[in-house]
């Protein structure tokens, strides 16, 4: 049984950049900066157990969604058929294991399968079990380069493409990415610190009052675990209801001219690399426009959301703590 | 045979730490740190001996619970059976060598059953072993990080899924992780040291009657190993008694809001990283008392276990041999 | 579906590279210096896809042109029917990826079919793949060395022959070499930089006005692919039918003493090892002249590509940031 | 044919810490210091070649003795056949190269007897010839630290666990671990080298008369090495019973209290880790008594093996070179 | 087709070293030292390709010369057939990639043959395909040390031994070792600098005239490669006739004392290791007389040669850049 | 065809380091520091084939001597038939590769043996073939440690004992063992130095008339070796001759007090580790003494090997050109 997602105290910043992509998963994923112990592995279990089930494709082994993209699989299923059967199941958080090989993150041959049978089959790998589902890297930075560049690649295309002797698979491959990292223990590419869509920090608390609360819902929790999920039942089903609706209000939120300036207006004096910066702050701004029940995209929300687009994006030169480009991002936001 | 528990001369410590992670293992294990030859492995081997036999599934290879949770085969035991058989089995100590692989620590697919059988099975891995038993790890710190990683993961979530090939399995991992560090010979991660649940010490003896007595229990034993555990039959049965009471006696005591505070009030003056440190400190304190019979969590069992949960979590600068944060520690003992 | 070239704003040095290498293939592929999120990997897939369909041999896993060269299955499929059948297939972007083995690269024999079928068969690697398509090397400087140098062997020599247990395979490798880098990650041996063709730069725009298009656009496509490709469909034509034009044309531009006079003029000056700049600078001048639909080379034409061919061929000293040869070089085409 | 163990010039220390550890092997092993050319591996195989032959159980592949302990092997033998025969073996010096592999060293399943056969088999490894004879590891400290781990270990335990595939197979491995080192390639960790019992120097000899003994001896010896043993047979039978001997009267030896007072006079004072100096110096001493054929453990008795069994557990500081603790244990001697 | 060797412009030294190893290839070879983009794998490529064809014997995996030496094959041929048939081939530049593993380059078993005949066969390697070929090593300073000392061992012996499981086959290595190296990027040990015979060097040209005629060639090559080599075929068949009476000439130029003695008038002064630049020297002057189409070996040819034979046996001191050692060579040579 | 021992110009020490050790192979081979290029390896395989041919049991695999001792398979010979058969064979040079394993040295099973007929056999290694021959280690230097460890343990012992898979197997290995290496190119552990029988020192010759002696023989040797080996014929078979009536004469020269004391008076006041070096200067005085025809050892003949016998084992300090050992030795051998 899993802590529920709404009885973490504090930590509004992970939860929210969590929820963001939950309501567009198109905003890239999050990066989960901070310490150990602060339950950074909970809260996506949390997250992940309070949501409804999702429909897939019965006995697809990728998750397809009956409305597509379809995998290699399922497209044979509906040539052949020419309907598809559905079925309900749980979001997942799969776990990217550290020292994990190119061959079980994308996927291989079956070589039993073809020992025996005599014919190439695909064995799925982790992006296969992540579609549709929450990918979790602990220590991201721990992670050979190789691997997340894969993986980071799979994720910016929604799409894993096999190819091993003579035999290619395609399967969608939309999940979401979340990573952490603790940055006392080694920095993450520029690179790749970029390809993560928003970046959000958690801290341990030191308010007596809180830490008790933690304290006490956790002893709570691990000595009656069914008594404690009846207790917060009600506030796990109505964030939950909040979260699907603004899934769906998202598609009407329209994109106007002012909130693209708004946007520019902030990122244009700063010095980044590239352009991504502005697409997910655009993005992450109208989920939370959603999330929060509105009609348009104000300058609020974009405010709101700038700090988790940009934070991991500004350049930082060595030794430097408070970078002068973040204080020049709390002037442009502050006059904002 | 085996040196008994209760001959162990003076490291009350060591055992104590032992002692309360019997009583309750989720306290998570225990990190005894000291110098070589000081009866680390003798210890954990000596407590395993004194323990009364534990009910598991009969020919169950990960020595299930009768009372559950159970691996994959159990389950299907008792789909097929309606019922289990049970048997008693020693608790036993089993060893992490350096330079295990993956495979061998989480299981793997057995080659030779599948070439032979042409199905798959899975084969047990140390952490199948261990279930149930204490799983002891002779220098930590020299481990393999990844390893450390899995074997901590598995600690936490008391499980251990294994996918392989299209074949998964599930086993409960429940064990009394001890690991030993001698800290001349290099240092664990912080990330590692923190989910270790208590830290413990032990030192070699100056004092010139105890290191006799110790030199003639351990030849008297070498001689005569029966006739010695004769001697000591009374002793280990006592020991062995209370602590059977203590781990009875745990359900029954409250968690009151009083220890929550008094927990929170020696944390929270402190730099630490995360909440783990409040939660193991509770459930030790409890433990404690369990063990020394008493009916209520009192400030004095938080107090005695404080430095046994603190003591490896507290901030360290390099080439500090006391921190700051040790002294800080102290004071707060000291006035608590 | 992938974004239109001609939507993306500015970056006209990284398009003109490109599109100059498509003219001519012999100029030998573009490295591409940048930031991150500069859509590098974007406009090669957009203009691989703006391109025209390629007319290959019907079948032939090495996109054998029916022109020839052919590769070995094709010479042996003119032996045995006299004539070979014709399809058209769309122009692909191939990926080397991190960390790629030199048997994935060049082919390697199918071990498989051999164990079933008693026979060798050449299995294709990514060379096979890549001719007569672009192929795309993210972050060159990250490469192993003798990956690179296998790669811009058969670059250069437009085919590649494998040998492996006695069977040899020979195929055309000629493709449209592409490679990244962001020189702040790691500098490229001199050796290898001047395998390449030509180098451009990109960076991202500091302009209000680009960005808020720039961002436009992406959330314009982002939001409805279709709609924004209608929009642009007849540029895209428009871009695609001049590229072909200028492809036609280029055989008809003689090369003068004047024009070979002038590349020397630019280059005896400068410190440059060996001549590969002087031939390079000669054909990209080319190529330009014909997509500008000129009927000569003029000095214009060299002028305009000079620094392409020149920029990375430059001796540098290290911790120099704009070398000595490089003013050099300013000065003398800023007279010439 | 082996030179005499009599016939070797000098060089008493390393032949007493031999012979102590003959006649009680529970004294751990011996490591020998010195510098190259000076016959350790010649001392170590003639004391073997001394002896008198041991007695086995017949055909058992682990040496056990027929006293027991019994390897799987042999509890099968007397399972099936209610007793077990006799045959006798010459001891053996088994050497342990350096880059041996674990599997070498505790042994593995014979995958081709599994493969044929198809029954699981164990293929012992060094550690099985090893049980019952002299385990040779020339410089020790070129040894890898897991396999060193791994051999104290069995050293320590006396017996080798092997679990490959779900097949377990135990084995005692009781043997007499010689180490040889030169201190000038490398120092032991102290962790390692608290765990052979004692420590002998052996030096080459400055002395004229003595080398031309040695020289002499030795072109004996190579010339007619039947003759020379025929020279020195009564020597070899004396030394070998007064060593069988004091085998039988170690039995009887009593540890009194006043010995362990003795023992701890010397130790207490000294700044060891961990108490095994103790109960090997405990050890060695009666052995010397045993060998010298007294009837009890005098002082005399322990202040002569002391050095053996401290000097290696000595601390030391870097780059000194008699540490203070080794004058403070000359000290000790001296006035004891 | 292949750029013509008598249209390379300049780089005279580079050809000579090339013309000489091909009238006497017991001169053991040429180590090309130069910047990178200077036509050095070109040069070599025109060079084969300008000689006429071999004959070798029909079938032969090794192009044994029907005058022998001949391979394991070749001998069982005669001694079956009584004669053998011969074929005419063309001469090859075999590459050796970087990289390169022993069983590559030696040949090893054929393992699929040994597999389903049953019996063992010889699989050649590349020393097999260079026998009578041009062998080009590119950047062999950047090979593995082994690697390299397996090649100069063929190349000294003339002869490739191949012992695996019992089966040893042996076929003549006599090839022309072309290396080429970017001081730059590495130094080569002197053990194997001393085994190329000569040593050139060879410069990317200043001469705005030339480096027109460069490009302009090229240029013109590339754009209509059938009608250029029409153009310098008359030069190109004058050149290797010229080449071929050379060879014939070699076996009639006598050695006389004189020249002997010239040739260690040289290197007796100089600091030289071994004896090996003497004999090479004397090769290099008599093939270089042949080819001027002399009838004695003058001082004038030993001059004229000595600098290949002897700069690269040169010692030098670290950091130095014209070593003593080549400024007395040079005086010694102005005077000679 | 191989150049004529007795045409090797000068080097006399290295000549006569190698026949010390064909007429007492006891002594322990030799090593030769010498610069690259000074015939070293020619000298060897020269005097392998100035030796006539010597007897071994027919259809060895070992070149096992009629006279014994046997290898494993020799002695079921023995066994089977009574008796065993005789063939002459040239005495080979074995050389042993850089990077060869453990397995090619050793020997290992035949694999495809046991897969195809069911039994396990040995697959002979290096040391097999090298029984009796001469074993040439190039840059013994480069060689891992391991190696070298085996290879001279193999060389002391005179016995390769291998045991795989509970197959054990026995040859004799005695052998000449020859090592090369460049002191300048890294150092050879003290500890391997030492188990060297000899040390011998080439160097180029400066000599002019030397020089042109070298250059011509080898010149006239190139050119027309039958011719070259018929002019030495006679010098050749005059040295085998007295280096076998050497052999021979060996047996019975006597080792007197008074050599013994000779021996002990130069090695007692060097500074030198073990005794080996005693032994061997009496051995190769003997041998000496043997080639040239004497009756007894005398003084001189102990003066004239003791450089070869004690060079490598004088200590050096590091820097330090000539050692105030190698004075002091120089002084002892000079008033001797």
């Amino acid at each position: 049984m899993i802590f529920p997602f709404t009885a973490i105290v504090d930590q509004e910043e992970m939860k929210l950049g969590l929820i963001l992509n939950v309501i567009d998963p198109n905003i890239g994923g999050v990066l989960i900066m901070g310490e150990k112990g602060t339950a950074k592995s909970t809260a996506v279990r949390a997250l992940a157990d309070l949501l409804p089930e999702i429909e897939v494709v019965k006995g697809c082994r990728f998750n397809c969604s009956p409305d597509g993209p379809f995998c290699s699989d399922c497209i044979e299923r509906v040539n052949n058929n020419g309907s598809i059967e559905i079925e309900k199941r749980k979001m997942r958080v799969v776990e990217l294991p550290l020292g994990v090989t190119e061959d079980r993150l994308v996927g291989t041959l079956d070589i039993e399968h073809a020992i025996k049978k005599g014919e190439k089959r695909f064995e799925p790998g982790i992006l296969a079990d992540a579609n549709r589902n929450f990918l979790y890297v602990d220590e991201v930075n721990l992670l050979e380069d190789h691997i997340v560049d894969l993986l980071l690649d799979s994720a910016a295309m929604g799409v894993n493409t096999v190819e091993r002797e003579g035999v290619s698979f395609v399967h969608p491959a939309r999940f979401i990415l979340v990573g952490t990292m603790n940055p006392e223990e080694g920095e993450l590419r520029p690179q790749l610190l970029d390809r993560f869509g928003l970046c959000v920090q958690v801290n341990s608390l030191r308010d007596k009052a809180l830490r008790v609360e933690i304290l006490k819902r956790k002893a709570q929790f691990d000595d009656n675990p069914e008594e404690f999920h009846k207790k917060w039942k009600s506030e796990q089903e109505k964030l939950a209801e909040k979260i699907m609706d603004a899934k769906e209000r998202l598609k009407s939120l329209n994109i106007t001219e002012s909130s693209l300036s708004a946007v520019v207006e902030i990122t244009a004096e700063l010095n980044l690399d590239g352009h991504r910066a502005d697409i997910v702050m655009l993005k992450a701004a109208r989920a939370f426009a959603a999330f929060n029940e509105k009609d348009e995209i104000t300058r609020e929300d974009i405010k709101a959301v700038a700090p988790f687009a940009l934070r991991h994006r500004l350049k930082r030169l060595p030794f430097e703590d408070l970078s002068i480009e973040a204080e020049k991002l709390n002037a442009i936001l502050e006059r904002f």
